[in-house]
């Protein structure tokens, strides 16, 4: 396999592992931005880095608030724009969340980019972290076991999927909640229990635990106003999440929003699979320049 | 619920248990095509019956050889485009597999139809009676338990979904053959083992059991001659098949191909899958007219 | 490993199986006993093979109807205690089903022997054939798919347990009789629903499969009276059964009394339990002497 | 059904959620021993309580240290032989590890008893909830998804088959140790790795996770030098436990002895447990007077 020079420009503990798993395939890595959470690794001249590197791999997402590269273990503000000043030519340039200006940029440099969120696979495989990530959650929060709990999961995509399954091998009564006969076909399959989307109001009443997975107002202050109250509530969705949150504590339910967790459960699986994608992607060529 | 005058002309025993089905929510049904089987079911005029009826249901596929009614428990041979011919206005017309000058001629009296082949819940739950009766061939040919056995599927559609499900649940070693990188990450999700469709002819060598769900010729000559002896092939894919049937048997393969297995298997859940269909289908109000 | 003569006599198609196994691992194996389904394997004269051997293997179970060494693939007619009596001081003796009367003879000679019934782990391996060979017959049986059924099964001993695993894997609904409270609990652990065997009468009736593990009268004719005429029955116990056949013959139920799986559903799996029984007892050194 | 009048003296979630289940089949119960958490619960006269009470329920342990009855939400300081001396004859008295002075003094007395801890069916169910805890705390330590890691637990008793259950569920790669053939074979049929106890030096250097469930020392000093640095270790085991804590964190290892888990994570599930088992104990009529 050709030995390639990476240079990881921040991110968070995906970074930190990634860097470890390409050092086992013997390729040399370069770190800019941990020198807070890790004195070691002294930040060294950018340019000169970036001018003696193949592959550059920033965070998910690439930017944090204000347009600047997201470095949460470094005390630096590096503008993303600066960032993409100083590549040139022969660089491949991979990062999550690459905002349209930028790919502007990026494309009128004629740059090889592209971005880790619009691969399918890792989006498929990253369910399992999170997912995981859901479960430790859900057994923290209620006074009972998962087995025989009866759990509504709204949304039957990719952590709706993956959820469902690990939380029947723990042998919950699992319900889903879905629109199309399809998925409710594919539900009844996999010996979980549909629900369609419409008759939500009737069956989210009586459940031990409701998690939303769809980022659209499911669960409004109607509804919330019929479920139990010792429920537990666990919204994945992105912003804006699924849940009346402010309704939703006035009630006193128990209420989780979580977001992000592949990098905060599981940084380790996260970087792998950062690293098969990007291997993915040389194998296929299928860089965009 | 609103009840109907359902007429059921040919089809197979699914047809039958469809009757039954029907006849159990208080809607009248009657029967055509199915006296030799049947006995007392006598014909009697045919466009005597279809003058009152509401919804007509042929078979799948609604067409036998020469153009005739799918009718195999009858002696009768009945043209389909004369059987459209005696149908007006105000009855739905159910069948599967409706081919496009009958469609032309069904559009053309302005008839209201769909095809259950059409609806991908009919499909996806279809894909249940089928792999269970490749569980039973499987069973019945090899001289090993599934227990343990490594049995390779190719592609990951429908019933390789469905069927890599059950035999995983028996402690099968499975591998699954399918091209997109987003469809092998499902695969291992799943604790199934991912093959790149590219790599099949290395992989396929030493299995036990190798079932084709792929309507593409994929195991041919060059690949079969690598493949272990006591293998046993089965292919569940519809015409052309994916194996190299002559070549597979001048090597001396144990080999089957089992087409249209949920209407053998399983004609009751079959008879139930395809009445859930068309209780859908009134529910959407989704008829094409 | 060491290297040793096998003389293999008798026995059904688990014992040719278990020569080629024995073979792969460079053993000397010979055969009697299977002339008449295999006319290449002339029967030799007896007593010199037993003279050069190290361990003898007959069939499961030793004897058949007669006191006859259990050859059915041979035309021989060979006492099983003419066999022991050519036995002598240094062979190791392996049989199944060992009766009382042959056990003293081995002692009074001084033989090591042991019965492969009286093996825990080889009733517990076994078990998987037993319960493919169940899933088998259920799928010819039935109209319907198993996914979605009601099954009820007697007993939950090592058949009990294996096949309500693989019928929980296909997404039937899996009930289970028992009489002990811990055994209910472990059944309400893997997610099945548990009855008490005294409430049996009362959960019978309304299932679309009852299969019977227990050597016991469990269906009498007073609890068929009261099943639903379409239940098909299933008894996997040995003698006496544990279903009363013929009344449930007089009422019209399919039913099926299914003996001695493993040998014919997968003798090649069969036949590695043997082998791996007959190992563990060598490492073990645990030969009755 | 009879109502009875229950009086609840100490332990600690777990009785709190017994009282409202109990409550909940409209028995009387009343509370002594939660003042300090639930200022609300005053304790009235204990004698008095007890001369109006038909069952007494203690926790799990009954004794606290220094032959107390175990409270943790109480300021009160009573013997647990003072507590006897105050019942007299009619009562029946439930607690979890009655020590061998207690039954004789409660014996001397004729008072009716059982000892919860010695009902298999409690130790079965109680599995379900430690191994959920067993869970929690393996996502919260290691930085890789449980999918896919290789994960060996130490015994096959309860907590070892459900464990295992659920880690196969996440599609972890689960190994089981075990001494007994018939328990490796168990092992096999449900799909995970046996390893012979014996074997143990070898196979546990590569793994993620080892879970010891056996309260004997495993984990020596000499095979904790051979274990990968980064493998998690947790012990559920009683004491003494299974792995030599202070070695272990000697070479860094990440370990954590997690005990009476069931009371901890699922109180409400551990109280079900409990009243399901006095249940049966009432309807058996098996109290020991």
């Amino acid at each position: 396999m050709q030995k390639r020079k990476y240079l990881i420009i921040g991110g968070d503990m995906r970074s930190v592992y990634l860097s470890e798993l390409l050092k086992k395939e013997y390729h040399r890595v370069e770190m800019y931005g941990f020198e807070k959470k890790y004195p070691d690794m002294k930040n060294k001249n950018l340019s000169l880095m970036i001018s003696d590197t193949n592959v550059i791999i920033c965070g998910i997402p690439l930017e944090s608030a204000g347009g600047l590269v997201n470095m949460p273990f470094s005390a630096e503000a590096l503008p993303v724009n600066a960032l993409i000043e100083m590549i040139s030519g022969d660089v491949f340039f991979v990062a999550g969340k690459i905002e349209k200006d930028i790919r502007e940029q990026l494309d009128g440099k004629g740059i090889a980019y592209f971005d880790l969120l619009d691969r399918e696979e890792m989006a498929v495989l990253n369910a399992i972290p999170a997912a995981e990530g859901a479960v430790e959650l859900i057994i923290k929060a209620i006074p009972a076991t998962i087995h025989n709990s009866r759990i509504l999961i709204l949304g039957f995509g990719r952590i709706g999927k993956v959820l469902s399954k690990i939380l029947h091998g723990f042998g919950a009564e699992v319900w889903i909640a879905a629109r199309k006969y399809s998925d409710l076909s594919w539900i009844e399959v996999y010996g979980y229990k549909p629900v369609h989307i419409k008759d939500l109001e009737s069956y989210a009443t009586d459940m031990d635990v409701i998690v939303n997975t769809i980022p659209v107002r499911m669960l409004t202050a109607d509804i919330l106003n019929k479920i139990r109250p010792d429920c537990y509530l666990l919204d994945l969705a992105s912003k804006p999440g699924g849940i009346d949150f402010t309704h939703a504590e006035k009630l006193g339910f128990k209420v989780d929003w979580a977001l992000s967790l592949p990098g905060k459960v599981a940084p380790l699986t996260a970087a792998e699979i950062i690293k098969r994608t990007i291997d993915n992607v040389f194998q296929e060529g299928s860089f965009t320049k």
